[in-house]
């Protein structure tokens, strides 16, 4: 497909400044661009990425006007381009199949108007599926799960039974909700499995990512609290209560019983010890390993994580110990040539 | 459904301390009980939440007499929890299915008495299946595995071709076992995979998390021995040898051909290298790095693992450390202070 | 089976040391041998092991002559020792079954020649498939992926639509590949998911582990050059880039948008930021956390990431930090002595 750079500013209502005559083939990212595509360049720190890119063309926003290739003004670079290139690359809609042929769907459970359900799929007893909901091939939905309207579970996904999902919630393929709990107690040598009478419940406009596990609770729920989301990876162990709108990316474990306030954004491979509380809006880093409550609005790092202040005024120190170390051998000895020189003063003294 | 206090209060062999006629509607943890509502709290260090919370009555040991609130007095707290909340929400058994008309069972498994297969579970060639293992939905077992008695295989499970589990095995959901060992040799700059001849044996008694891995060995066994228990989002690389009743909480990972005694406890996150043997009894604190054998008893802790006291002399000098190298400037300010005088004395003495 | 070790050796092209007549009953490593079998010791170091061991005989190369145990003498011991395990536990090759009669095969699929389809697996519309490729059962491939030559896909992989595969590409169980990227954008207090037009492509020969996962780009491709080889439970974000035969091993996270060199070694439980850049042929340290670009052949580890000799410097410095503490209070106390005698001595001066 090839179209003029003056449709493609005509489409994204963009201020033309070259020359409108070129074919675009095509849109990709500055460091994938090809010749003939466009691109895009949300600010003027790109400039020297961009001059070193082979593309014909450039969306920019307002207040960047690159030089030497002929550019798009538009007020939402990032928006303008996801329809430029939904223009070159559409997204295609599957057809909506209802309930295929080989899924299998207790004849207990209740489905909702427009659910789509995909080859193989196979849906428990007594389980509730709202409208619109989208089940995936290869969904493993167990006996009493309760889905909410608009919800996407994607291919090999599992929900334990009794599992409670929100509407529009995202569950990615390979993620398990509601499995057993990870709690023992060690009677006579062997380690028994605690109770497991709880379930999961996942809130409205949740995102699980693919391969991420949230575990059943001991005796009652395990909660992700409205419009939080959680990358591929992740663990959310038994009894956690996470709050609303938390961001948790890839590879971070959340141990049992641990809960956060609302907006806590936890970087990836973060770890998180039982039984203590995430305060709001709280920040915590890569790979930080966080032992105690954290309050509210705090950014913590570091192993075991601290304020992140803290953290690096310690790093800083730690990265001249080698230095430091030399500085108090050099001490040492003058201190010890002060010794011998005031011991042969007072010797003098003495004399 | 509604039951007075003094019906609980029997339930549970327990002794009544308050009003017996007080409706209960439900059963939850302190933190999530509704008005209305029985709760548990085992040692008195919870009294202060138990103050806070809304439930009508508690379940408390007899160490343990809390004010304000009617209570039941019971030997083991957490068991008649557990029978108080299934009488509110009971535990429903599912229809054993036999084996399910869409199971793709192959006519060469042999299969023993009372197992049960769920839909769209896959049994391969001279597959044997133990009495009354079940096999739920989306479990793929590949040709000539041998299973024992009364396993339970969740959703989507998947155990590669010649894996043994014991009796009581527990694979949860997304687990792998038997994939391929990831070992190469570089020829001419190409990595090739190394031999894969071996395969998983899983004793009596193990369970394996949600999504976690276990790799098969390169000529013969990986092994995990009888009683562990493996968390989530766990790597079991090819050819470890996992002692019994080992404890190995989320997203460790354990390099190839290490081995562990028995009893050892890994928390969240823990790393440990290739060819290493970690003793009888050891415990592994959280995300910590082990590079080297442990020896049996100890506990180990901090990237690189090393015993926990000296991670934990090591972890306060570090605290200090920005406060030490003040003291080091002002000392090397004095020393300075001191050979000025000292050179001022000597050229006295001189003159 | 039995067979001599004298038909041992002729079989691997060996050169037999002590009596060939023993019969051998099986192939084992050194730690799991039995009495009557046959192990390997591929240098000299293993001796000790070795003595230890109940093998009844030994593979070796030409420059180790083990005592006290019949050996045959082998060119490349680990074929050899490859070969000897195949014969007493032989690789069986599974009926290769075309389409199976429980595979869900869209109409508008294209399947090459030969391809197997195992029981339950699931192939989109417009899907395209290479001769000779294998797809296990429960997997899951949605509409438009284009699958190269001679893949191997195991039970339960997904992926998700427009995935391409180069040839030979190895897909392991519970793998996911093409789930959305996880980056948002706050609006009003709510997290709205990027665009999500981009795919996954995979190279020639590139090897994905059990539960791994790889992340759609937002507008193009997420890549992973040819050769490259990825463990277990690995995280590839969204717009990665990832170069040619690099070794990712188990439970690493690399953040959207990062690309790497060819000929990169990442070891267990790496984590890596997003936007960076990783040079050609750099090796970074188990756990390591990179925060910034890494310059070709570069050995980086710790966290954050550092070359590695200023790591071993600062914790060489580390554990004895305990030490210099001391050392800086003994110089304090001394310091202190010197001034009051350092006073005393101009007092005596001005007296």
């Amino acid at each position: 497909m090839v179209v003029s750079l003056a449709d493609v500013a005509r489409m994204v209502d963009g201020q033309l400044q070259g020359d409108g005559s070129i074919p675009i083939t095509g849109a990709d990212i500055i460091r994938d661009a090809r010749p003939g595509y466009i691109t895009f360049a949300d600010n003027s720190r790109l400039a020297g990425r961009l001059a070193a890119c082979r593309a014909a063309a450039v969306l920019t926003p307002p207040d960047y006007r690159p030089e030497g290739i002929p550019f798009v003004v538009v007020s939402n670079v990032q928006e303008a381009f996801t329809r430029v290139v939904a223009l070159f690359r559409p997204p295609q809609q599957d057809d909506r199949v209802g309930v295929a042929a080989t899924a299998v769907v207790s004849p207990k459970a209740r489905l909702g108007r427009n659910v789509v359900v995909h080859a193989n799929a196979v849906i428990g007893d007594d389980v509730i599926v709202g409208d619109r909901t989208v089940i995936h091939s290869g969904v493993q939905i167990m006996a009493r799960c309760r889905l909410g309207e608009d919800c996407v579970l994607f291919p090999n996904a599992v929900l334990y039974e009794n599992t409670v999902l929100g509407s529009r919630t995202l569950i990615h393929a390979g993620a398990v909700i509601g499995a057993y709990g990870f709690g023992y107690t060690t009677v006579g040598g062997q380690h028994r499995l605690c109770t497991q009478l709880g379930y999961v419940e996942l809130g409205d406009d949740v995102e699980i990512g693919a391969c991420s596990t949230v575990d059943r609770g001991t005796y009652g729920a395990t909660v992700v609290g409205d419009g939080t989301k959680i990358d591929n990876h992740v663990m959310i162990a038994h009894n956690c209560r996470i709050g609303r709108h938390n961001v948790i990316c890839s590879q971070v474990g959340v141990a049992g019983s641990t809960t956060t306030g609302d907006y806590v954004v936890m970087a990836g491979q973060v770890g998180i010890r039982d039984h203590v509380h995430i305060g709001e809006r709280v920040t915590i880093g890569a790979k930080a390993g966080v032992m105690n409550d954290i309050p509210d609005g705090a950014t913590y790092v570091g192993i075991p994580a601290t304020p992140e202040r803290q953290q690096l005024l310690m790093l800083a120190a730690l990265q001249k110990l080698p230095e430091l170390k030399k500085q108090l051998r050099t001490l040492q000895h003058t201190v010890t040539q002060l010794e011998q020189a005031a011991g042969s003063l007072t010797q003098q003294e003495a004399a």
